[in-house]
């Protein structure tokens, strides 16, 4: 059902300020900065391997990000994990009971469809991709 | 410098009642468990493609891990990245005065070699692995 790690989200106040880290100190690069204005959201794609991470910055003061940091601070935010069939997989993990916060795929950046586990069973916010075709 | 996620470790009161959603649920295996005494933690060693999640219960109420979820609750504790040459990460580190934890190299899980930045700087605990020979 997962291929690999998708990507890593980590909420940052500041793309301008913590890209510097990842690109001129551990000689990562940028590939792309890509809002996403339905989540409120600006991201910093940094590829690592077969995986990315993807420095999340809030573009309003009341989207996700900026919640989760006005609580929580700076920090890992989320996990992706890669499906092959993302609508499979949620009908799998209904039938399992895992409690859900999105029943039907939605889009995400990169144009993936995508879909966010409740973290009320396994305590980090864990997000299913699939890629696009 | 850096060839990819070489793990995510998610910090758990208990592996036993959380590696069921890894491996039932989302259908993911479970290699093995290891203890690592001087950390005073257990982990559970999950493969994720290239990348592994390791789930990370302490062994001692005074250890690293249970520190960790006293103060923040169970969920993502740190990221790890291979690198292929890690005296010569950390020397580079060290010269662009990035905050290190550990100046040099330890051990860590499966005879691998690893070092932790501070988190002062990145917000997130960021530790580089170099895969053993």
């Amino acid at each position: 059902m997962i291929n690999k790690v998708s990507h890593i989200g980590i909420a940052v106040n500041s793309i301008d300020a913590m890209l510097k880290l990842y690109t001129e100190s551990l000689g990562l690069k940028l590939q792309e900065i890509e809002i996403l204005a339905e989540q409120k959201v600006r991201t910093a794609i940094i590829p690592v391997g077969e995986s990315k991470i993807e420095l999340l910055e809030s573009t309003d003061p009341e989207g996700p990000i900026a919640k989760f940091i006005e609580k929580r601070g700076e920090g890992l935010h989320h996990i992706a994990l890669e499906v092959s069939d993302l609508r499979s997989a949620l009908g799998d993990l209904k039938q399992k009971n895992i409690p859900l916060i999105d029943l039907e795929p939605r889009r995400g950046v990169e144009n993936t469809s995508i879909a966010f586990l409740h973290p009320k069973e396994s305590k980090v916010l864990l997000e299913l991709v699939e890629a696009k075709k």
